[in-house]
């Protein structure tokens, strides 16, 4: 059980949400020096179950040792719930990467798709949501990559109930002509989609505009632009210490308040896509808060079965 | 002359910058049915001259048709009057494909600089600002063009009073490991970096927190992060028309004059790094006042000598 803050923030959080989702059951998987100390309330404790582990991945182990270890750490544990069916989705704060290839060790890619990727939703204007992957998981893409990345964004917004969602490359133009030449082979691809509208290039400025419902790019530039926009809005919703008494009164709640649909906090929770199964990636450093809303993401990614939703898509690429 | 707004926005500003600046001349280079319209007040008259042409690249025109074709345009004007000395640098609000590649063209590249890098500064914390690299002038880079865009942006850096600059590489995080190999290669290149501090690598999250004074990227990325910011901090800015009687009032006008030195019309023009003069680029839709800043920007590129103080940091890299 992992995170900047391991379970003196993610056991809490479990007891927040299974109070606000009444459907949700949670198994917390760590240590049981660290677990053992808590008890849940008695009205939860039906939906709580705890499986004590020795093993935990640290946040510095480069996913290849970890995948070669012996050791069985707590994702390890969370993963193998999942493949035997004793739970339907799984969630972890921890190491990036580790998360990710144990994932896919463990649960296996969907048909047709090489490697997984990761989304998060960008928040917009007027409350619109742009879903924005790879986020780190792939460093240099192929056409081919980012024609699968399109068909994994596409099924996941298709499971947040958009029926034909736009689906955009990220390039440094809106002109036809731009971008290098993975790109424009991508583009030539998809310009023949059935299964979404492919409406072209998109450049960052779009990115908060509501222009499209999924934009697709490789997973470098996408960390970039993902950190340094939740970074620029952090500073937003940040109190400052230099402030003036009207501004800590007045203003800057008020300025809280307005921006607070787009506070990375409550939007925390990256899904793996491509997956057979329901993986999701809180921010090392969430909270509290943050953690709930990671745990909502991972339990309607279940509900709204996110992984068929995208094998329906990658049936169409296939095909095509 | 180009730009979305044309002479009817550049030439008002050029009179203002002539107001503001008194050690400034300026040639404004464009089509005479556009330029012959305006006057300038008589106290300015002998520090402004206008060169007619007749042609102009268009803004989807491609940069390699651009360079083929004979018709002299207004940015060829212009980097001619810079080549034959009878102006110390050059500004444009056109075609960025196109200008940089006449610049190129008719300015040449500083030794040991295969292709030019585009700058900007991004604002920081506590008004500190990061010099981002490259913007989109290079969209696949090598790591020996990643090392020479860190010696390109310490010139800068040192050009604008620093005399140490901390310089970084972007990357998905921070640790030693991470990274692809082009970018693991340019790292240890630069550990043994004489010029200034190399301090390794940043990820997007460290953009706007004055961690590093240099900041180097491939231009996709770079492309890609400073416009979302800017798409961003724009919408923070930006008057909200849903806004109530007293947010108009009072609340806006704070936010604005709050957040006033993250605006990017305040903060426009990039420098083109790596040529043998000074270049700048201006954002297409900025205004008047950006266009002022873009030609200050111009104006302290000369004064500080930018392409001589890149000039000695290369030899440094040659001699190691």
């Amino acid at each position: 059980m992992g995170g900047d803050f391991g379970p003196r923030c993610i056991v809490p959080a479990s007891f927040d949400a299974l109070e606000r989702f009444p459907a949700l059951h949670l198994l917390l998987c760590g240590q049981r020096d660290a677990l053992s100390a808590w008890s849940p309330p008695a009205s939860l404790a039906a939906r709580l179950q705890f499986e004590y582990v020795d093993g935990l991945v640290g946040p510095d182990e480069r996913p290849a040792s970890v995948v070669r270890s012996r050791t069985r750490t707590s994702m390890h544990a969370a993963l193998e719930a999942v493949q035997q069916g004793r739970a339907q989705g799984c969630l972890s704060a921890g190491n990036t990467g580790a998360w990710m290839a144990l994932a896919r060790l463990l649960l296996g890619t969907l048909p047709g798709i090489d490697r997984p990727a990761m989304m998060s939703a960008l928040p917009g204007q007027g409350g619109h949501q742009t879903l924005l992957l790879d986020l780190g998981a792939n460093l240099d893409t192929t056409a081919e990559q980012l024609v699968q990345f399109a068909y994994l964004g596409a099924g996941a917004a298709q499971a947040r109930g958009l029926a034909r969602p736009r689906v955009a490359l990220l390039n440094v133009g809106r002109e036809p002509g731009k971008g290098t030449p993975v790109i424009q082979d991508a583009a030539r691809r998809l310009a023949e989609s059935q299964a979404f509208d492919f409406i072209g290039f998109v450049e960052g400025s779009d990115l908060y505009a509501a222009v499209a419902d999924v934009v697709v790019c490789d997973g470098f530039t996408g960390n970039a632009v993902l950190k340094s926009g939740e970074a620029l809005l952090r500073l937003l919703v940040e109190r400052s210490g230099t402030a003036s008494w009207l501004e800590r009164q007045l203003l800057q709640p008020w300025l809280a308040r307005r921006f607070r649909h787009w506070d990375p906090e409550l939007r925390n929770g990256a899904s793996f896509l491509g997956l057979n199964a329901v993986v999701v990636k809180s921010h090392g450093a969430a909270g509290e808060v943050g953690l709930v809303q990671a745990i909502e993401r991972a339990l309607r990614d279940v509900e709204t079965d996110l992984p068929g939703r995208i094998r329906l898509n990658l049936a169409v690429l296939k095909a095509v």
